[in-house]
């Protein structure tokens, strides 16, 4: 079923509300099987959202429209509906009740223009909001159908858990499944030629490239008459894609490089500690993030200066003068350091020129990853070609996970 | 001038990606004096690209685009608006310069299908784009203005900096004059109260207030004939501000905090150390984002564990033991070790529950930051109330910021 999403709100045009109620509506609908052809925002006028409205109804049989349900003046969603939809509006008892009880369970007193809320088009089914006052209904003319949800992101989604979905799935007719593969170490283009021989003339399953910060993410769906075979569809074209592109992915399900290593780091029994010069705690601060991080990691080490790693980490000054700060053999010393004082499973270090300056002949984006467990240690180079440091320090913090994230399924 | 946003890209209508980009655009854009009237999602599809910027020129006056300008066969935007703006494109030879050139810097081979990207549609103006491969740019048809902008947020910000701002003022009859005030420690509500007296019956300079995450950002604008009256305006305006909101305002200047305390750090020659436990590196990282933090930082401590904090700060055991780990008197501990370990002026601590896990009777959102300074040493109790791992450890980071920032100007 074509659908489409009206977010209503004067405060999504001025910049002031990122759009989230759009993204997650979004996501499950594509879950359900729904595909999502439009997003619209328009602010609280009411010429507008019914000239949006009109136009989302001729082009596609579902609209979603979210906000502009609220008590005060500027909230017309409703009467909109109303008139496009020839429903008009009543006083629905039930749901005048509802908000009532909404009120009396806070011992909070009923403003007036709450009363307003109860009025919902004529034949319309109404959804239960136990997080707000605003009903949230669905209503049609002929095969079109417009459901209305609060603007409150925690509205719009208790309301969508406890009965959206159970209603569209009665719109359901056939079953989609996906999975989102993550990538890291090859840039989009590169990815598309690696795949083409999947991608040409391929209708279903979908493959879809979409490059984030210094990663890339792969869409896979299948869209079947049943659960099983779009499973199996999806399944089969990721195992073919596994041959093409296997080493590049880090993730199956669409979870992030920094989860993907605590959540292997927590499996395998291991501890990891970080001693970081360039990236000044961004590796750390990452995978600390992570709930329960506190059983993977419990101490790093930020020497941003020489003296910071010679005294913290025991780097041997000596090869600080014979191979420069930034180099490999420095990043190992630090690596190597990291693991003795902490006395954790693996450490991982960093040293480099962020940007915009670094030392006589050396360049912006250059930098060298250490690392050490068991009796191994090693260095990788880095160089990113740019001279921008908050692009430059989130790429060397990625690579750090990379480079973990490697360590872990060799050793493993 | 009456504008809409169409941002294009399948990811956007699966919900995998949030629509930032409308969001900084409006916000931009409306700073400079655009009225922002329509938002518009669509997927990577000719057909509905077409009949939506149809729609889109139809409507308003302008109309940005951002997204479908990458080198695969999915991109499909610059097709589409040289179609509906009669101007077909043409291989441009210094786009397609500046894209080798992009690629030689970085001593990365140009793939074949970059080639595409260089063509433009005819007369079209072109924006330099140094974060990326895809040329940005403005083409019209009398008076209805399309501008194209790739999809990356990096990029997108890149190049609107850079020079499409400048070019959206030549739009402008009057002159748009605005500072950006940041202000920390007061919620949104209390703010406007504050403030009442100047918005109420305000015309022009116009005040607005937005909250963003645990911070309040106040934009005052003024519109006038000659950019001195509408920066006069603002100044007046300003210092009006300043009597009442004085001591929540830490910039002037739409500046970062983080960079506040940065560039208030080397103005006065101080140096700061770090000990983070919950924060696990987030304030380190926040300092040494900055460019030039290597003159004002050279040592942190990640402390996630007992241990840590006993043997890198020399924590005293009994005190953790009799007033626990998350205490005050653990957060001085943690700042006197940092301080006297790392040798700075000053230093800053955390301890706390980032959650969603706590202690047995204690509560996720409650933490202690430490500091040390001089011969003073204190601490600043924190409860957010709030179960959110993400938010927490954010709010806690920007509260370090904001203490050190309130030493920094205590001592200087």
């Amino acid at each position: 079923m074509n659908t489409s999403i009206i977010a209503v709100g004067t405060e999504l045009l001025f910049g002031q509300t990122v759009n989230t109620n759009a993204a997650y509506l979004s996501e499950n609908l594509n879950h359900l099987g729904f595909n999502v052809m439009y997003h619209f925002v328009v602010g609280d006028n009411d010429g507008r959202l019914e000239h949006t409205l009109k136009r989302a109804l001729t082009d596609t049989d579902l609209v979603i429209v979210t906000g502009g349900l609220g008590p005060t003046q500027d909230d017309m969603t409703k009467e909109t509906v109303a008139r496009v939809m020839d429903a008009p509006l009543y006083l629905n008892e039930e749901c005048l009740a509802e908000i009532k009880r909404y009120f009396s369970i806070r011992n909070r007193e009923m403003a007036p223009n709450n009363v307003q809320q109860a009025y919902i088009p004529e034949n319309a089914v109404t959804f239960r909001n136990e997080a707000g006052t605003a009903p949230a209904f669905a209503v049609n003319k002929g095969d079109k159908w417009v459901i209305c949800y609060p603007g409150p992101p925690r509205e719009l989604k208790w309301i969508f858990e406890d009965s959206g979905k159970d209603f569209l799935r009665k719109f359901k007719e056939k079953q989609i499944y996906y999975r989102v593969i993550r990538t890291i170490g090859i840039g989009e283009s590169d990815l598309e030629t690696l795949l083409m021989p999947l991608i040409d003339n391929q209708t279903d399953p979908t493959i879809a490239t979409y490059a984030k910060e210094g990663e890339c993410t792969i869409r896979v769906a299948s869209q079947r008459d049943t659960m099983e075979e779009a499973q199996a569809a999806v399944e089969n074209m990721i195992s073919r894609m596994n041959n093409l592109i296997g080493s590049y992915i880090y993730s199956y399900d669409d979870e992030e490089l920094k989860a993907v290593v605590v959540h292997k780091l927590q499996r395998q029994g291991l501890t990891i500690s970080s001693a970081e010069s360039c990236t000044g705690g961004a590796f750390a601060a990452s995978i600390t993030d992570v709930p329960g991080a506190s059983k993977v990691l419990s101490r790093g080490y930020i020497t941003y200066d020489e003296e910071a790693k010679i005294s913290m980490l025991g780097v041997d000054p000596t090869v600080i003068n014979q191979y420069t700060v930034v180099s490999p053999e420095v990043a190992i010393e630090m690596a190597k350091g990291a693991r003795l004082e902490a006395g954790s499973d693996i450490a991982v270090s960093i040293t480099g020129y962020a940007g915009p300056e670094a030392d006589e002949g050396r360049e912006a984006g250059n930098a060298y990853i250490g690392y050490a467990y068991d009796d191994t240690v090693g260095a990788v180079e880095l160089f990113t070609k740019r001279n921008d440091r908050a692009w430059n320090r989130n790429y060397f913090r990625l690579m750090m996970l990379k480079v973990v994230n490697e360590i872990l399924d060799e050793i493993k």
